[in-house]
């Protein structure tokens, strides 16, 4: 099935502890697309200036990304560099510059109208909501969003909310959307603006995906060397949206998975700058540490029978 | 088998978004002690002023923990207070008092030398060592400590960890501990400093197990009513020491099991200000925590296999 994805493509400037890229490929539709395009025929709408460099759309045809919304217009592509602190617990933006974004307004045409799975990258939820009068009644749609829009456009941004299914944010950002400063409540009422699955990306601790009543959790796997985490949570909706594309329907088994391939996706997308690594990316590569991470897992059998048995309430006055 | 805790009893005041509690019953070894009296007979060394209550003590007791080492010498008991932000991410301490306890130098007598297991909580290293130059060869010998004493007495911290099984700590005091900013390297370079076994606490994310080669995670319970943070690092570590010393050995299954009650035995402990829920907690609410844990983690069996053979590479350049 095909899957459509609306958001930037840009080039980063990025400094880590493990070095540094200058005008790298990046931009939220394109981790989207080349973690997505491992299962389902994704198309980009997006726009790029003039700067933009040919090889750069070879790299997504190669993985097999329809970039033939991706339109090329005079002026800088979207720029934008930050520098991470060792422990990648904060970043810095060094500079944004808009460029030829600054004016984007999509038009996803009628490859893009036709797209089953819609994602609607980080971008203004007036774009979101234009992206979407334009679909012909796609059967999942996901956003993704951040605090500038939830404090700045909150009308806007609730509207979308009504019209999508899911929705992608981190614990900040459920906060400040929902106004209660706990998961579980925010997640409810996230839930009654609208998205029946709210999935909360949690960087190095994993996700949680809220759906059908039910909070579950993916642990995030461990890693001996991140190295770049531009792109992970572009990364992590790529990979759950593009598996939720290739399945022919969407239930609550189906969202698990998509999870799981999400995490696991995005746990690569951060061992390489830029899309490095997200390009060599297989499924054999996400099976080999989905069982790395599950044989990690402390024991979920612990024998609480035998425990309760050896270990009686000691000989003290309580119940 | 009988455990030793050797840190502080206090007296809090706490604030959080769920109300306050003032002069209520806290410090380590009384967190701890609550929690690992539920395997174990425990026997606390402390001191308290003479403003600590007897009615405090009866509580203890009435967990049958062993307040015989709890000294009680004038002056005012340690005081501590502090204010939580609304969603637990910062705690700003407010006063703190030593009192009695800025002289507290451990005598741990036949009781606590003949314990089998060992739980120094965090006190100066040098209070540590003194401890251990006391006990009589105990099998499991575990500390806690924190950056305070990480860089201020990094030479007595160096000589007691050579001393000790086990180390808790969480994520950044491993990396200050250690000088290095990931998680795995951290915890080899500290294994290299002495205890073979490395426990990373990291709140409402789990914790990590790191022994003998390995790193096993254990996620943290999702919880709708944290009431008060505090005491949550002491009660994992109580609900860990007492499993362990409850077992007749120590070996991987034992730790990964104590992983897990620790982690159970603190999402409990967060669920009431003081020590008000670690009261009444029974072996039979930590086995129903753990069901509902383990039935809300993302599916452990996707079946790559048929993934793979429904998703064969798509009809692009890829290898």
């Amino acid at each position: 099935m095909n899957l459509l994805v609306v958001g930037s493509v840009a080039y980063d400037s990025v400094q880590t502890a493990h070095g540094s890229v200058d005008r790298a490929l990046g931009g939220s539709a394109t981790f989207f697309a080349l973690a997505s395009s491992l299962w389902a025929r994704t198309h980009i709408v997006a726009v790029v200036g003039d700067d933009f460099r040919q090889s750069d759309l070879d790299r997504l045809r190669q993985r097999g990304v329809d970039v033939s919304g991706i339109s090329q217009v005079p002026g800088q592509t979207f720029r934008w560099g930050g520098v991470y602190s060792p422990h990648f617990e904060t970043r810095t933006t060094l500079f944004t510059e808009l460029n030829v974004f600054a004016s984007f307004n999509p038009q996803i045409g009628s490859v893009g109208a036709a797209a089953d799975c819609v994602f609607l990258a980080n971008i203004h939820p007036d774009l979101q909501l234009s992206v979407l009068d334009q679909c012909h009644r796609p059967r999942f749609v996901a956003l993704d969003t951040m605090n500038f829009w939830i404090s700045g456009e909150r009308p806007s941004l609730e509207r979308v909310l009504r019209r999508v299914d899911c929705v992608f944010v981190n614990d900040e950002e459920a906060y400040a959307l929902s106004g209660v400063a706990n998961l579980s409540l925010a997640a409810r009422r996230i839930h009654a603006m609208g998205p029946r699955t709210v999935i909360i990306k949690r960087g190095e601790h994993g996700a949680v995906l809220f759906h059908d009543g039910k909070a579950q959790q993916m642990p995030a796997v461990i890693l001996d060397d991140v190295v770049d985490p531009t792109g992970a949570g572009d990364s992590f909706a790529g990979g759950f949206m593009g598996y939720v594309a290739s399945q022919p329907r969407v239930d609550t088994r189906v969202l698990q998975t998509a999870v799981v391939v999400g995490t696991l996706t995005a746990s690569y997308a951060v061992q390489g700058f830029s899309v490095d690594r997200l390009e060599t990316l297989t499924i054999e590569d996400l099976a080999a540490r989905h069982d790395l991470l599950t044989a990690n897992l402390l024991p979920s059998s612990v024998d609480w029978p035998s425990i309760r048995s050896q270990n009686r309430p000691l000989a003290v006055g309580v119940a």
